[in-house]
């Protein structure tokens, strides 16, 4: 008597969603049996999202953000301020920034961090087309939203080093106490730059 | 200022992987982030295992499990003990039943069960065809191997109606206690009905 599994391209749909960040095993075959037994599933409309996002999301020339033409809506946008430059180091870390309505600049992405253990030098990032744009566009500011790591912090100082001597004007985002939450849940790192980076008290 | 959204075909993967089962909006985000950035996620072979199990995934003519030809790996063995027919609701009730190792005959998936709640009557179950393969192939025993609900007992009386007269042994899995649990965590039903089925203890 043959063992009994699920017919190949079934298996192989099951094994292809199991790929998928975040979905197990179990996961995956709940979704290959939706997909081919489920009224409602439209399976070719999924198809065809992944394939057309695939091949027509590419990075921004400009700033690295994600479009589906040279530039990106942000590049695109009039009403941008060209004169603030905001430094990050992915394309996803453009939206988290942009849904604080905080920032009306324009941003650029270095493509990564510099970080030797993982064989990242700076000639793996998009600083040529920095030091380009601030060249072309002469910005006053320069904002580094990197991470609070040890490669962002080496990523910022390796910029301020490019820069030195010039009359730009470089600033970072402030590294303290996460909203909400109470002393007692902040490591001692956080602590130690909260204090040491403390403000004026409006009085 | 315009708002910054994701390029459209972003969205719209965004949303198709949002529709599968168990996937959020944060999750569906992050799998078409990894789709579209990371360097071994290979989109197209998802898309392609998506449409191509999607077309060529079938029921069986004879039994309903899925196969990729008229015939599924169960109804080709020869190996199969044709002498025995297991009745089930759906092609996904198959596997587990083989994974038992427990069982050598042939099955019936019937498509659902009885719901007048649902609107499914017989008409909408594979029971003529059911009759037809016990007039063909004039098995000794059919096992109904239902859901211990409500509908699944109006289906396997439904049948016992439909077989009334006829030599055919009908056989039905037993319901009580699951395998692990003790009687403090079964519901009243599931210990009624293991009492009322007890079976002699060797001795």
């Amino acid at each position: 008597m043959r063992k009994v599994e699920y017919p190949p391209a079934l298996q192989e749909l099951i094994r292809q969603l199991h790929r998928m960040p975040g979905i197990g095993p179990r996961s995956a075959e709940r979704i290959a049996l939706w997909m081919i037994q489920a009224p409602n599933s439209r399976p070719a409309e999924i198809s065809e999202a992944i394939l057309r996002s695939t091949q027509s999301v590419l990075n921004c020339r400009e700033c690295g953000f994600f479009a589906e033409s040279e530039l990106c809506v942000i590049c695109n946008d009039p009403a941008r301020d060209r004169s603030v430059l905001c430094v990050v180091e992915q394309p996803t870390d453009i939206l988290p920034l942009e849904r604080t309505g905080a920032f009306h600049g324009v941003y650029h992405t270095l493509g990564g961090k510099l970080s030797p253990l993982n064989h990242v030098g700076p000639e793996d990032l998009r600083f040529d087309a920095l030091l380009r744009r601030i060249k072309e566009a002469a910005p006053v500011e320069l904002i580094l939203a990197l991470g609070a790591d040890v490669e962002g912090e080496a990523t910022a100082s390796y910029l301020a080093q490019l820069l030195a001597g010039t009359e730009l004007r470089m600033t970072r985002l402030a590294q303290g106490l996460p909203a909400g939450i109470g002393l007692e849940n902040a490591d001692d790192v956080t602590i130690a730059r909260a204090f040491s980076g403390r403000t004026e008290f409006p009085r």
